[in-house]
């Protein structure tokens, strides 16, 4: 007997996704549990790898849609169970994974187990450990192990975004500038050489930059460049001969990540730079036939998706993929993390109506 | 029968005194070594107060000096026992307190013991804790609940100073300078507001500044103004909301305490300023009669002290007073910490020849 029950709406899926605890590297139960309730599906061939489970329709349609979800959550810190709850008049599923993203799992483990006759052939992911280094992401070792496994013509990723679409992503670039100097006891501080003194260009060009607005395949993209972090020092009576600005570079899909790289040497050339996390951005994609299909069905305008997301994996396949799925983002990790139930249906409804079209 | 052997030059009392560890807050072991030694010495009214010992002769003379050392060191870092080495035809005991400051306290306790009739009044003091908090200093505690026992014409602290005489000290602020901003997603950065760039305009400030020279009773003090630390960030991807830089200040002794805060707030008057930490200098006090025949006596030139040294204690007291002690102030807390024999030869020679002219 499956340990999921599915005869419920995806809203009280939600509530079972998410009170089964699946921080990551812990998402063994909860990827057992989708694998048993798929298992009865006699149009759904199944695979697993890891906690990832793939689950595809093969009914010989003219198309392949990729939707794909994580099923790990950052920490629980006091939120699971979860429960539900009114406010100013919204009714909402409160706690962990509500909103990143179990309600999207939910959704597409219902329409998984549901249509059985899409009019495309589906193939449905869910994957652990996107919460965590990139070296880990389920979806990104089946893209190195299987990219066959993932061969379509456009793919959904279930990223809350308020049941809209959210196309592409931004790129995004880390890296730690350096200042050195040298060491002298501060109470003979010209015997020495600030490194804290000497980072004063480096927050001044910060602060000064004017960030780029871009406009990619007809969305408009902002970009950021910060100051995330600032260290030095060795004691309260040492010249410091060590001062580290990280900084966070998030960039518009159309500037590849070397572009990136090289717009960061160009800013701070005359520094010690380490590029310590890179990511490339993602297109749109909404040009795509399907993707065109896909935004009619579901209605709303599409906007551009400001963070990055495992779409960038897919546009990595030259898969044209956006971002689409019930929660408001800014509640992503929050300890008040909650999705408008609202949305959950939406969502659903949204999917279905595009799918069986 | 004493733990330690007077009966040897103070070279060899140092290597004895370094070869007891006394990490601060470990002092019991010395002290109670240093008291048995002293005990049986009729010329000394000794008194003790937590590793803190006092040892007065009470000769009536027409003067009274204070001669002080703290018996505590910085935490040993594989370099206790001591041992005798040669560098450049320089003769050094190297180790853990032999600079800072175990050759003044042997100096000191050598001539205690041997100077039965000194022509001042002496009041000999080795106290505990000085390498640690304010508030845990051996001499601030006699100071504060003993000041009579600290009455005196001048004092003489043995903190290293190459056997030459360093007069007064920098008196010494620190102050955490905070900016603040607003939390976001580093994606979104629009949303939040960056405290780390902020910190530019301090720092910019910090880099610029013109540390005066200021000529106080003849010796010319070098101030200083530096960051010592700075630190922000909540983490690689979240728009930091505070910044804290955290700068020492070390001021001229001509400058009271209260006016150096106020320097700060002249400064840094538009930015959150916290006083972590405040000491006022010590004014040389050459012009004392007592001061200007030690400095005949000692030979050499008078120079400043520009690290904050307990000499201004008694400063506080409205003693004059000046650092003078055996070994060089730059391998303090250096694990190379090494004294040249000679000066502690020639630190007692001093010392002798002034107290029996």
């Amino acid at each position: 007997m499956p340990a999921l029950d599915l005869t419920v709406s995806s809203i009280d899926l939600t509530r079972q996704l998410c009170d089964i605890p699946s921080v990551s590297a812990d998402e063994k139960r909860i990827a057992d549990d989708i694998w048993a309730t798929l298992e009865g599906c006699d149009h759904l061939e199944l695979f697993q790898d890891g906690d990832a489970i793939v689950a595809k329709t093969n009914l010989g349609r003219a198309k392949r849609v990729v939707i794909a979800g994580h099923i790990d959550t950052v920490p629980i810190n006091d939120n699971v169970p979860t429960r539900y709850e009114t406010i100013d008049g919204v009714d909402y599923l409160w706690g962990r994974g509500t909103v990143d993203m179990k309600a999207g799992c939910a959704v597409a483990l219902k329409l998984a187990v549901e249509l059985t006759e899409p009019n495309v052939d589906i193939t449905w992911v869910w994957y652990d450990h996107e919460e965590v280094s990139d070296a880990l992401n389920g979806l990104g070792r089946l893209t190195r192990e299987y990219p066959e496994m993932l061969a379509s013509d456009f793919a959904i990723l279930m990223e809350p975004s308020n049941s809209s679409v959210e196309g592409g992503c931004n790129g995004n670039l880390r890296a730690e500038i350096r200042t050195y100097g040298l060491r002298s006891h501060s109470a003979r501080s010209w015997i020495g050489d600030n490194a804290i003194h000497k980072a004063a260009p480096i927050l001044a060009k910060l602060a000064a930059y004017e960030a780029r607005q871009v406009e990619v395949d007809g969305l408009v993209y902002r970009e950021g460049l910060n100051a995330v972090g600032i260290s030095g020092g060795v004691a309260g009576n040492v010249i410091p001969d060590e001062c580290m600005v990280h900084i966070n570079y998030r960039f518009a899909p159309s500037r590849s990540a070397d572009e990136a790289v090289a717009h960061i040497h160009e800013l701070f050339g005359e520094y010690d730079v380490t590029i310590v996390d890179l990511a490339q951005g993602a297109r749109p994609g909404l040009d795509a036939p399907l993707a065109q299909e896909f935004l009619k069905a579901v209605g709303g305008e599409a906007k551009p998706k400001y963070g990055w997301t495992d779409v960038a994996r897919f546009s990595g396949l030259g898969i044209p993929a956006v971002n689409y799925g019930p929660g408001d983002p800014m509640k992503a990790h929050a300890d008040d993390e909650r999705v408008a139930l609202e949305q959950i249906t939406e969502c659903e409804r949204g999917l279905r109506a595009w799918l069986t079209a």
